[in-house]
Order: C-alpha cells, then sequence, then structure tokens
C-alpha cells in the first residue's frame, strides 16, 4: 500500500486531507477514488484510509482503521556514529533507516577529520532527516528514524550509555563478542563506533568508564561506514526480527 | 602488520621477494630491513617474514613461519546478487569483502535493468576483482574473494544450491526467518538475492524447486544492495565470528 507521513496533529484529525508534496506525489501516482493508502505520522502510528476526493491541490479520505506500525521493530536501536568523511554519514542514515534503527546520532571524537561547525550542522541536518525520510517511506516504515548531533564524545557517551545494552565497537577488543554483550533480554540499544582513524584508546576507556561495554566485530577490521550497518544488521537478527 | 598479496606459486619460495607493485606499495611505506610484513597468497595461506634488503627495484624478504590465514571466516558465505543499477555491485563487493563473504557471483534474473553482455563482463570483471582485493588488503584479510558472473538465473540456482544453507530472500516470504533457515551447523552457505524490481513469483518457485530455501530479512524492504550485506552481517554473528 501507498505511503504518505504527515504530522502528529494531522494524523489525529477525522478527516485526513494530502496537500502540498503529499499530494503531488499522489498524483504522480495516478490515486483514485476507492484506492487504499496509509498515512503515517512518522513515530510509529499510522491509519489506513480510502481516497474519497480527488482534487487539483488536495487528495481527501477516509480514515478505515488506526493501529502501530506494523514493520517497526521492537528493539529500539540508536546508531551513534563519530563523524565520518565525506557523505558516508548519509549513506549510514539511508541504510539504518531501512535496517530499522530508531534514531541516528552523530558526534566529534579525536580523529575525526570532518568536524562540522554548528552553522554546517543547522544547514545539513534538515537534508539528514530528508535522507532518512526519503529511505522510511521507501522501506515501508512507519516512523522516521531522528538523525541528531552532539556537541561532544562526552555528550554522546552520556546519551548512549542510558540503554539496556550500550556498546562501544573497538577494533582492538578481542575478548567480548557481540553475541556475549547481547544475553538476556534488552528493549534498547545503542551501538557506537568511531571514525576512520579509530577511536583513541583512552577514548575507549572513558566510554568503559561510561558504562559503555567494548566489544568486537570479529577479526576483519571494518570500514567506519560499514560497522554500524553490520552491527544494526546483527542487533536486529539477534532480536529475532528475521 | 603491513600485508602483500602474492601468487600462491609465489609464496610457496624460499625465499620472498617484493616487486612491481608491492614494491612501489613497500616504498611509500619506508619499509626499513628487519621490518615484519605478512605476505598472504590471497587464498587463505600467509608468510609472516622480515625484511631483509631493500633496493630500488624490490624487496628481499625471510620467511619466519608459514600459516593459515587467522582473519578468515570459519564458514564460507558465497553472495548470489542479481545484476543491480549503475555502480550498486561495485558497492556490494566492497562491503561483502570487508564483512567476510568466500566469494560474490552475479547473474541475470527477469526483473534486471542490468544486463551486461560477455564484452562488457570480461572488461569489468577485472575491475570487480581489483575492488575485492584491494578490500582484502584494507580489512586484513589473508583470502581475496572471487568474484564471478553466471550466464543465467537456472545456473546461479544449480550453484548455489551445493552449500549445506542455501537461501533465496523474498521481500512477501512471511513464514520462514533467516534464523530458522540457519537453525543446525552448516559450513558453507549460498545467500541469494534479486535486483531493484525484486525477484518474479515463478522464479521463486523455480528456486524453491531447485532446493533453495526462501526467507526473510524482516518487515522492511530492504533495498537491493542493502539485502545480501543485512545477511551475510547476520550469516556472520549467527556463526559466532562476533
Amino acid at each position: 500500500m501507498v505511503r504518505f507521513f504527515v504530522t502528529p496533529e494531522e494524523l489525529q484529525q477525522e478527516f485526513l486531507v494530502l496537500t502540498g508534496e503529499n499530494a503531488k506525489h499522489a498524483k504522480v501516482l495516478r490515486l483514485k477514488n476507492g484506492e487504499g493508502v496509509l498515512v503515517c505520522d512518522g513515530q510509529g502510528r499510522e491509519c489506513v484510509c480510502v481516497v474519497s476526493d480527488v482534487s487539483p491541490e488536495c487528495i481527501s479520505l477516509v480514515v478505515q482503521h488506526r493501529q502501530d506500525s506494523m514493520t517497526e521493530a521492537c528493539v529500539r536501536v540508536s546508531i551513534y556514529m563519530a563523524y565520518p568523511k565525506a557523505d558516508k554519514l548519509e549513506h549510514v542514515i539511508q541504510k539504518a533507516t531501512e535496517l530499522g534503527a530508531y534514531e541516528i546520532v552523530a558526534f566529534p571524537s579525536a580523529r575525526c577529520v570532518s568536524r562540522p561547525d554548528e552553522k554546517t550542522i543547522r544547514k545539513k541536518i534538515e537534508r539528514w532527516q530528508k535522507i532518512a525520510a526519503s529511505a522510511a517511506e521507501q522501506s515501508g516504515r512507519g516512523r522516521i528514524p531522528q538523525v541528531l548531533t552532539l556537541p561532544s564524545y562526552q555528550a554522546a557517551l552520556e546519551r548512549a550509555s542510558q540503554a539496556d545494552r550500550a556498546l562501544l565497537f573497538y577494533e582492538n577488543e578481542v575478548a567480548t563478542t557481540l553475541k556475549m554483550a547481547l544475553e538476556g533480554d534488552y528493549r534498547t540499544v545503542s551501538l557506537m563506533t568511531g571514525p576512520e582513524g579509530g577511536l583513541e584508546l583512552s577514548e575507549v576507556e572513558t566510554a568503559q568508564r561510561a558504562g559503555l561495554q567494548v566489544c568486537t566485530l570479529g577479526k576483519r577490521i571494518l570500514r567506519c561506514e560499514t560497522a554500524p550497518l553490520c552491527a544494526l544488521s546483527a542487533v536486529m537478527y539477534d532480536s529475532g526480527e528475521f
């Protein structure tokens, strides 16, 4: 079923109307009276609707029933990624959204080559959020993961450590596997990875003191954009998503 | 330790000499007498060596000991991917190599938009193999996965079905999860995925008749370049790599 995103306020109204970009998209799809569509609030709630009227500017819908999104993961996985170079963050946002991440958090660490200033971030965050929205639509999600940035490594550690499982992947760790770290029940997971040059040992130690568990993703060195997606796939698998 | 790839024949010699591209690379790294290096045959065997002489054209090495590569996965996972559009196959080759794939096999299926002819394939296969070699070096692998192409969907099914677990991922499958399909012991796995438009139902049925097990990668629709990497990450996790 075709999927449109509206605001949570709009979704609560009794009669739904698609306007603006949504109406344009509906036109491209040549939606007709009587067709079914899914309208999502991007936060996990959605309405199954039927088209009742098509006019040049807007599409009127009748709500059939409201439900929680059926395509969201049971476990909330937050990706914490040190700023990578070039457009790798965009790649990770797109793929992590497809793979079911709850949110994507970018932050600076000692060896980050890319260190966007506040102004750059304000400009980019809108673009990053659009990438997440587009990937959410394409992969059939009911929720658009939020993309956010934190001003420091310490701030990232503090936020990440709140999860049931707060994990940091480090290429020199050999003893603790992801499987060990995931043992038992969990509802929320933080997955933290470093930039191109990796994290410094002192940063890894700081993370441990902040309550993060350091673990390995295996014997091969993964690129900084591969590691979070590999870990996310494994957590989704472990939590019974597929 | 720095890693160089030579042919299996070269690796068997008592005295190893780095020439050509390897010698150039060694110069860039400013290798000096007494330094340790790893020389791999790209097929899982390797030598720990010490530099004994540096001349403008070649680097002489003394073999310390020979071993099986320590970074290869215990399970042999073959990626079977229907030709995708644009440079997505290159992306998958690079990432699947990092993630430890044994080989990457591309083949045509009914909805493939990209259908390279034999001449194009001959030109491209060299580039694809170079991408695998470079990713193998960067990720510290002892084996360079082979990239190969098959002329038909049927040929891909026949080859894929030889593995202990031969799996096809299909977005309309809901009952069989990857976890169910992986139960029990396995040493070899084939992971098959379709092109942008997905596989046709008749193709899925043909695959089942050929002995492949159809399974799901979850409730979200993954892009054709995301699905094989997600499945590969999960198999590596399941088989105890991390």
